[in-house]
């Protein structure tokens, strides 16, 4: 290896390590911090933060990426690297370009402003004033504006949009018009399909109401994290208000979950979930070399949440998953599913209803919270939509798509904390996940054509094996739309996804 | 204040955030870090402190301080500015001294010799193979020599002696000669009461071997923290293997315990204890601008165990303190206690008995266990004794001092971990706690002569209002000796101690 790129993944290492302990700090407020350290904790969370980009934005990153041959056009690098290197020359040269192109004015106005909205939001939720947070969200899109130009930058291609270098930086190699057309279809499919559920006769899910307590609902976090393969010598669960996944080193991916005494499979779908997420980290392995390194980061935000989709509906919501634990799980869940039969089990945690809020929203119409952000959000970056109507059009679009409409809009436009953390092009992640899953359950299914069997029998070790080969290893050696390909053959399509949800729902509601 | 005054806090307080967020790492390493996370973690903690100190040892340091008249002989500066200010200055040159006098291959070596040491030190006492734990003594002793000169350097007095180095780095202002005075004195005193005590009928305590399961445990420490006014909004207690307590913010002083089933008080006492620590942790209060500066910490090693041993021993050990709060425990101690009155209960968490382990001592022995250490590592400093011949003046010493000889090195010079990792200088501040708890104890009493009677009617805020004034808010505005004088009129005096050891234990053992 050049000397330069020994040079480059020792800064790079040294800024990981920081990121790690920012992590630690962060995942500590959640766990364990005592409430009144929470504001010497925001000031040592952005010390080190600033530390981390401090690291990164030094001039010599720069010459060391041009003597190796990488550009912003061409960030690969000499072709005379290896194969790996010049996948590492192009991770560090997109977060080098990111970190530099931003001035420090605009880094700190957007650090201002998105503090001061987040407790307009808080409040504006509150007070279901959405007039009150408008303001703010102008700002904030102004910002996010002069943020994409600046990312964008010369190499802004014709016909490129603002929205795209903010879907970029979640989603690499991603547009608004790639992305508007996958959705375009998927929401009209799924429009279909909520139509067909919705028109047949309800299944019963009230007897998941009953009340199960807190060590019953641990008990089986414990249990199903066994099942999955979660590595707990690497790794721990925690329990917080939102559950999340975080990574405090390469030997250190820890999970978080949530019990709710009168509703058991949250806190047990909400462990599968991040169990999901923490398999995909702890199978990252591009090499010992590159632990820490940007390398060793996952493809996307939206190959991620595959993960944690994958494990959390395709498998831990499926009739083959239950048919061999079925049983244990009544055991640890006692009267809570008293009399309750596999098949009735099954279909209710499958049940599909229009509702207000993402977070609780089902397999089905998850997406299509999603579609609506994302049309909304590039309409508003775009300037089609102006802040103050996004209301009006947010209840018209959950009219048209889920066939409900919000009392309010704190149910409605103000739900998420996303938009007022300057959050735009994150959204989409989440339904991307939904489809980045079914394509790779696909292409697995070629090459273990009998997985039902496999999972109805417990062998869940398998399929885990092909994730960590196929996905999990290559960090972000590639981008995700090159692992798609590599793995399935082909680009994007919603097609798979569609026709898992048809062929599962068709089955629970009878059509 | 004087802009070059601002601009060293203003640095001072950038490595106070770095020390809290290390603290941060260690607390998580002892409480909830995945065990194959231990190399990274070792990484991270020693770049957080390599960071720490790379930020206090820049010139610009040294020329403000010198700019503001501080130097190493006069470290106190400009007459003209404020006490608290000069007290400051005081500290901050002592620790640049300390942190500049060093050269770094003497630093690598001391890191690099104490890693081995620890990992022989290890094997040594599972073998029980003392000679070959020799060769690192050896080497460690010759490090310290070498660091007690470089700390010294020029000003170092006539009849000054590398321990005396050594001592100021735990305990400023003592010296081997001052402690050795101290000890010389405390020593006859108690072997004279041991004498006594032993000669009389043992108390009983063979039902706190009881068992006692970790949740009634849980129950008392979370009780007796709730009467001592631990502020939780600052603070939390968590189970280690060896309990401590650990400073990760000005508000955020968190504490440790361990539950042994066989043996409830060692959990009780270990509560108490390390809440005595954490209660003069969140008492510290020099001035908001302070926060996070050297200034924010504690007068020394000694005065903080002072504080640990005045709420353990004199208040969590009295029959005055059990009169009002005996029912309760028993409650919640269940059939640990069932049976066991008040007075039988006092006298059994008082038990004297010599014995080879200093981390079970009694409140009489351990002092013994200490001074012991103290002329060990004196002599071993000096020369005076060989490394190789420890294990026979220690096993001399046992006997001379306690009565009893270890039957091999592990219960025996092999028990503790301080020397294999260079912490020499360290012992003394456990005695010295005793003498200065038992001081300020007296001179609280001329305040309120009363305290007795508070206390038996459940009035611990007195005390603690009184130890929060005297003591806490100061920081490390005064050196130890100094504050001795201010609170107590007089220089450190054993009396104290050996007097009210002397009265209490008449009455438990009856002579």
């Amino acid at each position: 290896m050049r000397k330069e790129l020994s040079r480059l993944r020792d800064l790079d290492r040294e800024r990981g390590l920081l990121v790690h302990v920012g992590a630690l700090l962060s995942w500590d407020q959640d766990t364990n911090m005592p409430p009144k350290a929470v504001g010497e904790r925001s000031q040592q969370i952005a010390y080190l933060e600033g530390l981390a980009h401090d690291k990164f934005v030094v001039p010599e990153i720069g010459q060391l990426l041009g003597a190796l041959g990488s550009t912003s056009l061409q960030p690969l690098g000499d072709s005379s690297l290896e194969p790996r290197e010049r996948a590492y020359l192009r991770v560090l040269r997109r977060e080098y370009d990111r970190a530099t192109k931003l001035p420090s004015d605009l880094v700190s106005a957007l650090a201002r402003e998105t503090s001061l909205a987040h407790a307009a939001w808080i409040e504006a939720r509150e007070k279901d004033d959405f007039p009150a947070f408008v303001p703010h969200l102008e700002r904030i899109i102004e910002l996010k504006k002069a943020q994409a130009s600046c990312l964008s930058g010369a190499s802004m291609a014709a016909g490129a949009t603002h929205y795209d270098a903010l879907l970029d930086l979640f989603e690499p190699g991603s547009s608004e018009a790639s992305i508007g057309q996958v959705f375009a279809g998927l929401r009209a499919q799924l429009v279909a399909l909520l139509g067909k559920i919705t028109s047949r006769p309800q299944v019963d899910d009230s007897f998941l109401r009953r009340s199960c307590s807190e060590s019953r609902q641990a008990a089986m976090s414990a249990w199903v994290m066994g099942l999955l393969s979660y590595d707990l010598s690497r790794g721990r669960l925690d329990t917080v208000a939102h559950p999340f996944t975080t990574t405090l080193g390469v030997d250190d991916v820890r999970i978080t979950t949530r019990y709710i005494e009168g509703y058991f499979p949250s806190g047990l779908f909400s462990t599968i979930h991040e169990t999901g997420h923490a398999l995909y980290e702890q199978g990252i392995a591009p090499g010992e070399e590159y632990g820490r390194s940007l390398l060793h980061e996952a493809a996307s935000m939206a190959v991620h949440e595959s993960q944690s989709r994958l494990w959390e509906n395709i498998v831990g919501r499926s009739g083959a998953f239950w048919k061999g634990n079925y049983a244990r799980l009544a055991e640890l869940a006692g009267d809570s599913l008293r009399g309750v039969g596999l098949e009735a089990f099954v279909k209710s945690i499958n049940r599909v209803e229009p509702s207000l809020i993402r977070t609780e929203a089902d397999e089905v119409t998850y997406s299509l919270h999603i579609i609506l952000r994302f049309e909304l959000e590039a309409e508003l970056i775009s300037g089609r939509l102006a802040a103050k109507d996004l209301s009006g059009a947010w209840n018209a679009k959950m009219k048209e798509l889920l066939g409900v409409v919000p009392p309010d809009d704190a149910s409605g436009c103000l739900q998420d904390v996303h938009w007022s953390a300057g959050l735009f092009g994150y959204f989409p992640s989440y339904a991307l996940g939904n489809i980045y899953a079914s394509q790779f359950w696909a292409a697995m299914k070629k090459e273990l054509p009998d997985i039902d069997t496999r999972i109805e029998a417990g062998d869940l070790a398998s399929l885990l094996l092909w994730l960590r080969s196929n996905i999990h290893a290559q960090g972000a050696t590639l981008l995700p739309g090159e692992l798609l390909q590599r793995v399935t053959g082909s680009s994007l399509d919603p097609a798979h996804f569609v026709s898992y949800l048809n062929q599962k729902y068709s089955r629970i509601y009878g059509f």
